[in-house]
């Protein structure tokens, strides 16, 4: 054996890599769920109002329901006068007409009565034996909100595709709905590989570790409306990756960790190969340059690096977009974002994505990312430590100490 | 009946309910999980490791161990030569000891044999017939991994009060630890008041809208780790209001919506206060004024507002942080922040909270933040509108157009 070349001789380069793997997500198909369940689900058609909400014009306010012609005028030497002819309840709205100089008692959110179109507070009137003395003038619509100034019939309230907040779900309750189409949730089979993997839990024998990455990847399906499966540990044989990769074609999608490399014990492409087609494998990031995927059988198998930091980069730059294309989405950052002042020199290389875990510093000049130094992407606990990550992108060497940086936001609470 | 005075006599300020509220929180208490249950749930201890990790010294290249101090001097032209003694699989260590000038095959992440120091890479050497010629010097330490690089064995890794995020489900699974303790998620009774509400999806007769209350707030009791449980719609009638409130105390706490102003049928302030003690009814804010708790049966009452944009931020202000710190979190708001440029003035009263609903429009000239026009908080689609809130401070009666804010951001996705 002589001296070799180690690594992928080709590399797809990020964006290529999503368009391939993107072009091949389809949205899994829709179910109806339960107003009461529907939150953080995703929308799987244009929610459309069918009705004005408010389903009538309303008090805005606590006090007298008037035509707001009749107060023109009033003032407090010289009020205009009403006779009240009754009061509206909430939910139990005035069954009458508001005709000249009447007024009616109403309830802040309650139906304006029939007639009126305006409210005068109580603090400007005084009821007495039924009269109402009135002392300034309130024009014609003020302290009443029309009919369907919420939303109207026939408006587009919630786009398809959009995951539920809570206030997506109130509107949908204020519009009368009480069942909504949501997509279906994607089933994710998570395979881990290696013989030195032992479950948490187990005694661990010499040269053995604990099995990381299929808890990493469960909770980021989680997090991305999938439901994970966690499958467990294979051996590093092509027979038993080969049946425990058939064995999980029964999900919507597949994740392997593990032996997705360019050694002599990475199956995984060679069986997704030999099963079905490999769209790629090798890309032009760090960490998670051995990471792949492929279709066998219409799902899509995902080659994941052993190494859990790269795991989980690869997981967030390929997975994630795809869970979410097939729940109908567009891909979309979960990370929230923000800009911060470099504290120190990022090397990187020209067409390479890099992925670089940094924490925050706020001092009186604004706040600093710095990264964190590590040996590479085995320090689980650097993704713990860290505040987020830099992406620095491949037309770039680097990035120099000083320069602004787009920071990604790992959630705190 | 005369002129009178509406409203609330007395208002607490947000800060002073909030210590009020929060000095009355203790931590339900902690139950066990499998870590395949954790992810998103708050730790109930500190999570400290009972073992270095990785647990042996490893090799970060593959490439061949050997003793660093032996290829001191080595060159292209004049190599060190190594005796190859073996190959250490993944999981299946080398059994020996690496003696002067022997080398040992090894991959990445795989042990590090005893007596090795450091990893000469594949590039670098070239081996024949069980010799390997070694072309340049590494010295002690060089391409690989010491025992307890990632996390000493007796090191806090996460801490108690963290809501578990993947990559904390990650390091627990990475030393070993298969279950953790967590907090219980606090069980949370909703009840909706008003004799104008009707359920989503029955019909709705004249005068009567849908109810939101419960909907909304049983999702951000979900997004906030409680578990809730929607108590269903309670006529305006003192009896039936206190048998719900009554019936609801097996929980961990009790959300009602509607009935807490200071109207006639404004009964729930009068009930808490009946079966136990009124700690805060008006709070300084809007929307959200009529907003109040009390404790009955050593349970809390949230007495929040009708219209459900009041409810949305009455919730967040008081009942979000209390669930936090029933979870044992100190609390924490989950939204992102980001700073933008009031595009138009917001006028406020000096003593009180602001909560506006602002767009966010970028410009050539960066990020602007317009408030949404809206004539009170009864306007549910004005928060599907939004991309955020700005809190106008106590200190101050408002906020000038141009000047610079902070924006707390809802979830896009």
């Amino acid at each position: 054996m002589g001296v070799r070349k180690r690594g992928f001789r080709e590399r797809t380069p990020v964006e290529g890599a999503l368009e391939i793997l993107l072009s091949t997500a389809k949205p899994l198909g829709a179910e109806e769920v339960g107003l009461e369940k529907a939150y953080g689900r995703v929308l799987a058609e244009d929610l459309v109002s069918s009705m004005d909400l408010p389903p009538f014009p309303r008090a805005a306010m606590d006090g007298y329901a008037v035509r707001g012609e009749d107060t023109f005028g009033a003032s407090q030497g010289s009020p205009a006068l009403f006779k009240v002819t009754g009061e509206a309840a909430m939910g139990r709205p005035f069954e009458g007409t508001v005709g000249e100089f009447e007024a009616v008692k109403v309830m802040t959110g309650g139906p304006l009565p029939r007639g009126a179109d305006a409210v005068v507070i109580f603090e400007q009137a005084r009821e007495e034996d039924g009269t109402l003395e009135v002392y300034a003038p309130v024009a014609p619509g003020k302290n009443a909100s029309p009919r369907g100034e919420d939303v109207k019939k026939g408006e587009r309230v919630l786009q398809k595709g959009s995951r539920l907040r809570p206030q997506d779900v109130a509107i949908a309750a204020a519009l009368g709905i009480s069942c909504v189409p949501v997509s279906r949730r994607p089933r994710v089979g998570i395979i881990s590989t290696g013989d030195e993997l032992v479950e948490p839990g187990d005694r661990l024998a010499e040269g053995k570790i604990y099995e990381v990455n299929s808890y990493a990847l469960a909770s980021m399906v989680e997090m991305n409306g999938g439901l994970p499966e966690r499958l467990g540990i294979v051996r590093d044989d092509y027979d038993e990756v080969k049946r425990a990769i058939e064995g999980a074609l029964g999900y919507d999608l597949v994740l392997v960790s593990g032996a997705t490399s360019v050694g002599e014990k990475d199956w995984v492409p060679e069986i997704v190969g030999d099963l079905g087609k490999v769209l790629v494998h090798g890309v032009a990031m760090r960490p998670g340059e051995p990471t792949g995927f492929g279709l066998v059988r219409g799902k899509m198998v995902f080659m994941l690096p052993g190494y859990p930091v790269a795991s989980v980069v690869a997981f967030e730059t390929f997975c994630r977009p795809y869970l979410q294309r097939l729940q109908g989405m567009e891909p979309c950052s979960p990370y929230p974002q923000t800009t911060a002042t470099l504290r120190r020199k990022i090397a990187s290389e020209l067409g390479r994505r890099d992925f670089v875990r940094i924490r925050l510093e706020r001092s009186g000049e604004g706040l600093f990312a710095e990264p964190i130094r590590v040996t590479g992407s085995g320090i689980v606990s650097s993704l713990v430590r860290a505040d987020g990550f830099v992406i620095v992108p491949e037309n770039t060497e680097g990035i120099e100490e000083g320069e602004r940086v787009t920071v990604h936001l790992f959630k705190r609470c």
